[in-house]
C-alpha cells in the first residue's frame, strides 16, 4: 500500500516534468482521442466492477479489471492534456473546461486522489473482500465525479 | 513469472465462459468502440516505451506504461468480439477480419501469445534491465503483428 501511495502521489509530479516526451510528435488532436480512449477502456472496466458488485462476485473478473483501470490511470495521462488541447481541434470534440488548464493545483489534486483510489482499489480486488472493494469501488467512482464537477462540460 | 503465466493462459477461456457478462448491454458498435480504444491507448504506451529505447531510458515511465499495457492486455478483450462486431455498424468502422470469428483455435492462440508476451515484458520493465526491455518490447511487437496479418484488414 506505502509503495503504491508513494509511486501515485509522485506520479503527477512526473508527469509536468516530463510530459513533453510522453506526448512527444503527437498533434493535439491525438492527445485528445488518446486520453478519451484511456476514460473509455476505464469506464467498460467500471462497468465490469459494477456489475460483479451487483450480482455474482467473481473476484479474477474484478480483480483484472482493476488492474486494467489502475494500469490506465497510473501511465501519465497528464502528458496527453498537452497546449492546443483545451478544446476542439480538427473535429475532435473534447468536454475538457479551461480551468483545467489554469487551475494546475486543483487538476493536480483531482489526478492524485483518482490515482490512489484507483491503486487501492487494485490493491482490495486482488484480496477479493467484496464488501472492501464496493467501498474502494465507490470511492474511486467519487474521485472520478469530483473531476467531472470541476474539469467537466455538462456535469 | 509463472503466476502471470498460468493467468494469462487460463485468461481466453475465461474470456469464452464470461464473455456475455462482460459485454453485457453492450450494443456491437460500443463493443467495437470500446475494443478500438483498449488499442489506442495501448498503441499510445508502445510508442512511450519504444521512445524510452531509442533514448534516455527512464524505467519508471516503461514499468508505468508496460504496466499499462499488461492491464489492458488482461482485461478480457475477447468479450468485445461479440455478435455483430464482425463488420462496420451503425457508423463505427472495423478493420477486422471475418476469420477472427470463424478461425476461433487460431484467434485464441494469437491472444494467448499477445497477453503472454504483455505480462513478460511487465516483468522485465519491474527489473529495468535495458536490454531485457528491449527484448521482450521486441516480442510484444511481435506478438502484435501476428495478429495483424491474419485478422486485420490491410495487413
Amino acid at each position: 500500500m506505502k509503495r503504491l501511495t508513494i509511486l501515485s502521489t509522485t506520479a503527477l509530479l512526473s508527469i509536468s516534468l516530463v510530459g513533453g516526451a510522453f506526448a512527444a510528435g503527437m498533434k493535439p488532436e491525438q492527445q485528445i482521442e488518446t486520453r478519451q480512449a484511456g476514460y473509455k477502456f476505464m469506464a467498460w472496466n467500471m462497468h465490469k466492477i459494477k456489475a460483479n458488485l451487483s450480482g455474482n462476485f467473481k473476484q479474477q473478473q474484478v480483480q483484472k479489471a482493476a488492474d486494467a483501470i489502475a494500469g490506465i490511470a497510473n501511465s501519465g495521462m497528464g502528458a496527453l492534456y498537452g497546449p492546443g488541447t483545451d478544446k476542439a481541434v480538427n473535429g475532435v470534440e473534447t468536454r475538457v473546461k479551461p480551468e483545467l488548464f489554469t487551475n494546475k493545483k486543483e487538476a493536480g489534486k483531482v489526478a492524485r486522489d483518482f490515482i490512489d483510489a484507483a491503486n487501492n482499489l487494485a490493491e482490495v480486488a486482488a484480496m477479493g473482500d467484496e464488501a472492501e472493494v464496493k467501498q474502494a469501488f465507490g470511492a474511486l467512482g467519487e474521485s472520478c465525479k469530483a473531476c467531472h464537477k470541476q474539469f467537466r462540460q455538462d456535469d
